[in-house]
């Protein structure tokens, strides 16, 4: 039994064979057929040929699309200048058969939006094969470069009774009996009686426990999901979604950048060398000059620049902003869209002012900015952020207490400034919109195998 | 600057470095000192060593264990046998320093219970530098075994709204205000209102949404988190860990074998290579004979024997069983003690009572088994489950009818085997499970970095 990978990678051509997959394709003649093979080891199928010569012409013949087959035969150099190969059938089983009502026949091109209604049959299909293998290849290479830095891979916890960052709205967790709850009139939930012994919820991020780790491993990072309970339903937000957080000791901003720029060409430099038939596929159906657009990445210097001189090229721009760009403010989507034109490249924007940002964050002497960074990507906008921590103790303690945040709860986030507290870093990469920007499908719900957004929780 | 790790793999000695981290333990004399440094890059200290010539005196032996300091000096050879090489200090600069109630003092040795109130210190202790630094390296043998054998690593969903094999409780996740419920005595919730519109939980399995991709990749894994409601506080259960199931198309009950063995002996393999330091010590600290118990996995031949063959040795044993072991039932963690010792190696036990075992697995001819499979390791128990799974639609049906499991529910899960549904199969691992096998930890509390379970949320 080989796989197709095989078949392509190696050198088959005259020998006897045998394979298993499913059936994409099946044009039959009078005297005879072809058979598009996969078996999702290798994006391209194998073709396969058989003629009424077969005994078993008529049963071949009959074999539906999405069929699960074995085939046995040989392995020919094709007349078709296409392929380099294709299998002259001998003899095969039937594994299982498809019905007729199968969504995935070989004529039309069903929608993205129907294809989500099936999804789990649409990884069958060329589109979402190149995709979600993309995922996968992506995912091996960000641990393979953080294992490969000495770095401590941390899983941090999912159900957490702090609520992160104030990042974004959090689902709440429980075994308590809501029939009962509403059956019975009562002031105010008694969380004694929950699970865990009080109100808990969906993590929104794991940061502030893998600071805890870094501080002891000196880099660590963290893949694992985060969720969101924001009822937005736009291309680029989900309820549920994956997260790497990488976070290192002695280390400033500065260092931290180093870090995010090697870390995304690693990552982008392993798709395009393992990935090369699915990001051609996607290079001409879903995204043209995608290849380019990746290679250039990987080739160009990331510009460091600071958030007022930002504004100060937006300002000067002979632009008409729909959002007028404004010292110590957030920047819009034009605005980054903007920058990532006027500097050719990748932008990292860093120093941000202070109070648009989160509360861990170092403030600079200045009083006004904090050692923040986002990195902008042309045709992606923001794909990263991360800071450098605030490691004084009384200087985190004011913000916390001036933005209302429980420094009671948050004692052991806060000692860690007391316990040999040093100079740290780190940053944040939500993975689903690296892999928009790997693969140019441009909407969440297509590069998660099955997508939770407000509404929509099937399968 | 150098990681310690590069000092104790290259060749540094009479050179100029700087180094990083944090203090462990201070010994101070009179007119000189040592300071044993850990930056968390490697499992060994590093020893420095300063006297009363250095204009720094003073300050340096007022440093406090937990500090982090930088460390500039010329690293020697030792003339303490023990070690190769030691920092002669020269200049220190102080990164952060440490309060006197630091928890990790190096006198008395702290017990795990209270390791636990602190499991935002407590990887900074050698014991779970060294059992994290595993579950680490553990981690990614798996991803690099199943990269290399071209496996599709599958997100599967956290948030759900089917209950999986019907493994365990399930946590319920909302979006609903539960004081404002508990006030307004009503019949019943309306989940409409809740944020997916319907009741959903957090998934106790992604092994069934992972068979969708199986037939579409042909082989595929999930590594993440899954969820348990049990009020059960054991040494081996926790309400939050992380599985790996992987799940094979055109793979039998005996392939299925095949993989388990040889990626849990990739696994410790792994290990056995890339953490000798850490095993070392926990084969001194924690559980003696670990490394060798470790090397004869590696090297044994795993037993596959039918569970009948198992109850007929258990019967046919001179053991006066606390529970008598009979055809047709489970067995007891006695019965699989015996049963790795009489084999004196790993044990497959396959072809279970279909009545002990879950609706999905596939019916052998007898009428009475399913081709289910559990691995007992010596030392450990069962350390993964396993089964082919039932490809025929009647067959599985019929068993989801008996078992009172909605078929309309899960019309997806049923339409697989309507749409080329071939043979297949798969297993999961429990990841903490593995790890009390491999660090000898027996609490599953002590093998996750921020453990949850019952009346545990904290961090």
């Amino acid at each position: 039994m080989v796989d197709i990978k095989q078949l392509f990678e190696g050198n088959y051509i005259d020998s006897n064979i045998e394979v298993q997959g499913w059936i994409r394709n099946h044009r039959k003649q009078a005297h005879f057929g072809f058979i598009d093979l996969f078996d999702g080891t290798y994006f391209k199928t194998l073709q396969i040929v058989y003629d009424d010569t077969n005994s078993n012409f008529e049963d071949i013949s009959k074999l539906k699309i999405g069929s699960a087959i074995t085939v046995k035969g040989k392995l020919v150099k094709s007349l078709n200048p296409k392929q380099d190969f294709e299998l002259n059938l001998e003899e095969f089983i039937l594994e299982g058969n498809c019905d007729d009502d199968y969504p995935l026949q070989a004529k039309g091109r069903p929608t993205r939006e129907f294809l989500r209604e099936i999804a789990y049959l649409r990884p069958r299909t060329n589109l979402f094969q190149a995709v979600f293998r993309i995922r996968s290849l992506a995912a091996y290479a960000i641990h393979e470069y953080f294992n490969k830095n000495n770095y401590v891979y941390v899983h941090t916890p999912l159900i957490t009774a702090n609520d992160g960052e104030g990042a974004g709205q959090v689902f709440q967790v429980t075994t308590l009996d809501l029939d009962k709850i509403a059956k019975n009139k009562v002031d105010a939930i008694d969380y004694s009686k929950d699970f865990f012994g009080k109100k808990v919820g969906l993590a929104v991020t794991g940061q502030l426990e893998g600071e805890t780790y870094a501080l002891a491993y000196k880099r660590i990072y963290t893949f694992g999901p985060t969720f969101r309970a924001e009822n937005s339903n736009t291309k680029t937000h989900a309820s549920e979604f994956w997260m790497i957080e990488p976070e290192m000791a002695f280390c400033d901003l500065e260092g931290d950048m180093d870090i995010m720029e090697e870390m995304l060409k690693y990552v982008v430099k392993y798709v395009l060398d393992n990935a090369k038939v699915e990001l051609e596929f996607l290079n001409s159906f879903v995204e043209k000059g995608l290849i380019e657009k990746l290679e250039r990445l990987v080739n160009s210097n990331f510009v460091r620049i600071d958030h007022k001189d930002v504004i100060k090229i937006l300002k000067e721009a002979n632009v008409n902003w729909e959002f007028p760009p404004e010292y110590g403010e957030d920047i819009a989507k034009e605005h980054e869209k903007y920058i990532t034109e006027y500097f050719n490249g990748p932008v990292f924007i860093k120093n941000w002012p202070k109070d648009i940002k989160a509360f861990y964050m170092k403030q600079n002497s200045d009083g006004e900015t904090v050692a923040a960074v986002d990195l902008e990507v042309p045709g992606a906008g923001e794909l990263m952020g991360g800071s450098q921590r605030e490691e004084s103790y009384e200087k985190l303690y004011n913000r916390m207490k001036e933005l209302n945040i429980s420094t009671d709860e948050m004692d052991w986030y806060l000692n860690l400034r007391r316990f040999g507290g040093c100079k740290h870093s780190g940053f944040g990469m939500g993975f689903e919109r690296l892999l928009i920007y790997l693969t140019g499908v441009d909407n969440i719900r297509d590069v998660i195998p099955y997508p939770r957004t407000p509404g929509n929780c099937d399968f």
